[in-house]
């Protein structure tokens, strides 16, 4: 698959920042979006997508949801490698 | 889509609960199962189905991932109805 740069990573801001993030990529002439997210962030990643289509843009579709496992290196637990989930979510219009 | 038996509902319990009762239906001869889960659980499913297929059964592969969104009542807010994400992912064997 290729990279688009049309990606919104999801982090801890509230939900609307992210919902921005996608509508004004989507203003700017964008086919795709992509929203990504690890761990914790990952049912946000799922409002995000959520709100998006059925408050704001409802011509918006999901295309495609994959998840995955990032290892990570966590600093809390002396450096050892954890595993942690992953999803990406694309939008289409 | 049918409604299968084979659903595991994914709660505050421990990854690893869910992750067995997976393999349990995919040992009693099941060829899918549901994993379903909203709200903050939503990232604890993910973490379920990579477990399941990554460590204990590595035939099994997602079929499919959809997600929605609820409308609950909360009792927090005066009996408001408020919105919740879910997510409902179909591993195969």
């Amino acid at each position: 698959m290729p990279e688009s740069n049309n990606a919104v990573l999801i982090g801890t801001k509230p939900v609307m920042n992210y919902v921005l993030a996608c509508i004004t990529f989507f203003h700017g002439g964008a086919k795709e979006v992509r929203i990504k997210a690890r761990g914790r962030s990952i049912s946000r990643a799922i409002d995000v997508a959520e709100v998006v289509r059925r408050r704001f843009l409802p011509d918006v579709k999901v295309k495609s949801i994959g998840i995955g496992t990032d290892q990570i290196t966590s600093t809390e637990e002396g450096n050892q490698l954890t595993n942690v989930s992953t999803i990406e979510i694309t939008l289409e219009r």
